[in-house]
């Protein structure tokens, strides 16, 4: 979206009336939905003070999975809070770790849509922040607005507290949900979701779920020129320690030793060297796993072209400065990058550990030796299927007794730009003035495959408009009222997930 | 040397007049020597308050090295215990570090013998001590006996103390020294002797010591069960820092990124991986560097003749139990893993650190990755045409980026077990009553190739009976009154430096 439509629409989204007026963008709506979408925006307007209310109460409920801290009372808060919002089912879903809340609005519509929450928040230190981080304050943010202030404010309690304020709308204004909706809210997000696929197992629902269009993830999606993305899909992301010990081995020494000894003792260290320089091809990021590309699926005409236009909007220039990089590899061009970014499969070291780690040296002989390592996957590349190939290829090139201990992780999701899913969230977009790219798949990655793969195989992506900054430090916030006129404030934010549950209803 | 054999001379140690006895062992010592050697004793005797208080006043005056502490003081210190001791001539050196202390005692003699003093100590925790470190104080130790506690005792004051109270015994008794003595003392020998050749280049330095027939370093060489060692050599040590780096390869993220960039941007810590690769050659331990083995000199039969009778008189069970090692490299029997430690030289991993080391994963793509290394040099091979080697093979086989940082280290130390230095040790020994082995080459290392090496070839190695511990840790500790009959005291130890010098003067 050029600079000229945004300007012409930037006045849709901040317009009193503006998103009320959705009818002015020819096509699109129907009068009756426009007469729907107005009498929504004045219940929105009117319970907006209920709104921040509603969030900075969740703020200052905080469930820590890493810590399990206040599992039960973050599971009693949601589903309160799905309750309050017109949910006729809710219940706690057992996952063997903290527990999900799976909860129903059936509206009588023929639609059903997803919505996935996340009821946890990431550990914080009060020390790092200006404010107390679980007071929720409603802080004046130069540049920026009027935010709230706290633990979970951008990641995921202001959003998701944006869909709800939607919910309580129709109910206020006494419209009628365009679809039913199945709300899936997990606890442990934050600890990357390792049960998360016992609750969707739930045959409850899964049944429900199944009859979903897809699944949405509320966020604040806008950057601060007003942009936002629509993502088709991230690749996967499995963490691993790879391990050589003396104990696995039956070599090396039991514990560190005089390095004198290596004369006669074998050295762990040098065995992980060796068995980590079979994963990687001499241009030292191909990966050499045996039949590691075997799943890869190539990029399509299409997704080149998109990341094509993404290059040509880009700068080359910013992102070498962003990221401190000369060169790429192989020295390859900007729109090569990022068909790398989004198509490259990778196994990388975030880290190697073994023996003496401080200033100097120390005449030791290390009895074990870690690599942390990361495997990126990309479609149809899965979690289980890339570990098994990683094992059997150290096996087979003379390394069975290195370990590789998983330790989290899941595979890559994607999904069609057909969808109505992605239809529909193209068209608020466009009808609330934000100027978007599609973004054919992050590097980085979400566990979308709970919802894109087996067994749901749902279209799902995050969506939203807004702003926060600040998730996993200290200083998290979240917009409520916008000073930046390309940033939508909560109101706008809940006015697109009321037109969003239009969208889906009509596009689906 | 057997058992039957100690327990004769078990006697000779300890009985009080047994070292004034020499003569009783037979064809030894001449009847003059012997009768020098009782009045010795006597003076030995005498000066016992004085020896301990000397040692007890140069703990409590610390030079440290590495913190550059009171190095002014101890050079004062050391030049006046010199000077006390009847050197003629005593001078600091300087060397472009901390200096060194070069000493003369010209008795007229016809033979130089070299004496190596170290006068700094290692740091210490006090709160990791039972006693403060720095007072000196007499414990009684049980099983032990009489011992000084502090910083110093064993490493290295204790044992030159015992060496400067022979030189007062000489003196006190009226008798002329039989061999004149040049002593050269380091102040920084706990980091390594970075500067010490330098003093060794002093012209007045070098001329002197070429003049002499040997060098000892005093130490408390004997163990509990009361057996000495004569270490014929040992290994040289080069400690580095083998840094690959996006700085230094201009590829790669300048600082920690996003770990999803790797699928972009090149990895120092892969290349570090590769780089480590090929210095090793497939079996783990063999050294792969281009001409490694260009200069190693194999082991003579006489060596292995010694090692093989090591390796009866050892216990293989409790070596490998004392390392924590089921089995040697190669699966290789007790005497090859003895060989092996001799004659093997080696390029150990230490440590290795990059990017994320903590707990867990993160998901980062590090800027920089280092391996800690050391090589252990046999004789011929020298720590310049080591290190220029590992670089050119570095270069070559396409890393010439990766740095490689050597902190310090020396070549390999030998000295021939026909020199005159090494008969003497064994005559001594003999004739104090005190089992010894031959040791062909120690893993371990020290920096004699400054006297074994260019320029000055001399023999050298560590001498002396009597026993401490503690060495680099809390509660150092030198015996001064032996309360084990297979251990020597403080007075034996002295006289043992005595008989050295009337040997020495017999045998060069």
């Amino acid at each position: 979206m050029d600079e000229q439509s945004f300007t012409t629409s930037r006045r849709a989204l901040l317009g009193g009336a503006a998103v009320g007026a959705a009818a002015m963008v020819p096509g699109v709506a129907s009068a009756a939905r426009s007469g729907d979408i107005a009498a929504i925006r004045r219940a929105v307007d009117a319970g907006l003070g209920a709104s921040v209310q509603r969030i900075q109460d969740w703020i200052r409920s905080p469930t820590i999975a890493a810590e399990r801290h206040r599992i039960d009372e973050g599971v009693a808060h949601m589903s309160k809070l799905a309750r309050d919002a017109g949910f006729q089912k809710v219940r706690a879903v057992p996952t063997g770790g903290v527990p999900a809340v799976f909860a129903t609005l059936d509206a009588g519509a023929p639609k059903w849509m997803g919505i996935y929450f996340m009821y946890d928040v990431k550990q914080f230190d009060p020390a790092e922040w200006s404010v107390p981080p679980l007071e929720a304050r409603i802080v004046d943010r130069p540049g920026v607005g009027k935010v709230v202030m706290g633990r979970g404010a951008v990641n995921q309690k202001g959003p998701e507290g944006a869909f709800l304020a939607a919910l309580h709308a129709f109910k206020a204004s006494g419209r009628k949900l365009p679809v039913n909706i199945a709300l899936i809210a997990e606890g442990e997000e934050e600890i990357a979701s390792p049960n998360f696929l016992n609750a969707i197992r739930d045959p409850e629902v899964l049944a429900t779920m199944k009859r979903c269009v897809g699944v949405i993830i509320p966020s604040a999606g806008q950057a601060p020129n007003g942009n936002a993305t629509i993502t088709l899909g991230a690749k996967g992301a499995v963490e691993m320690e790879i391990v050589s010990s003396s104990k696995s081995w039956g070599r090396g020494p039991a514990k560190d030793i005089h390095s004198s000894q290596f004369a006669r003792v074998d050295s762990p260290a040098w065995r992980l060297v060796q068995a980590l320089g079979t994963l990687m091809g001499p241009d030292g990021h191909t990966p050499a796993v045996e039949g590691f590309f075997e799943h890869v699926r190539p990029l399509t005409a299409r997704q080149k072209a998109l990341i094509a236009e993404g290059a040509r909007k880009g700068s080359e220039a910013d992102a070498k400065k962003a990221l401190g990089v000369q060169r790429w590899i192989k020295d390859e061009t900007w729109e090569q990058s990022l068909e790398r970014l989004a198509s490259q499969p990778t196994i990388n070291i975030q880290g190697l550990v073994s023996g003496y780690t401080g200033q100097g040296g120390k005449t030791i002989l290390p009895h074990r030796a870690v690599a942390k390592v990361e495997m990126r996957l990309v479609p149809d590349m899965t979690r289980d299927d890339s570990v098994a190939k990683l094992k059997a290829h150290l096996a087979k090139r003379g390394f069975p007794d290195v370990e590789v201990n998983v330790t989290g992780g899941y595979g890559p999701t994607q999904t069609p730009e057909n969808s109505a899913l992605i239809k529909a969230q193209q068209a608020v977009l466009t009808r609330a003035g934000v100027p978007y790219a599609l973004n054919v798949r992050s590097a980085g990655s979400w566990p979308g495959v709970v919802f894109t793969g087996d067994p749901l195989r749902l279209p799902a992506g995050q969506f939203g408009i807004g702003m926060g900054g600040g998730a996993h430090a200290p200083d998290e916030y979240f917009v409520i009222e916008s000073s930046n006129p390309k940033v939508a404030g909560l109101v706008e934010q809940t006015m697109a997930y009321a037109d969003l549950l239009y969208e889906i209803a009509a596009q689906a």
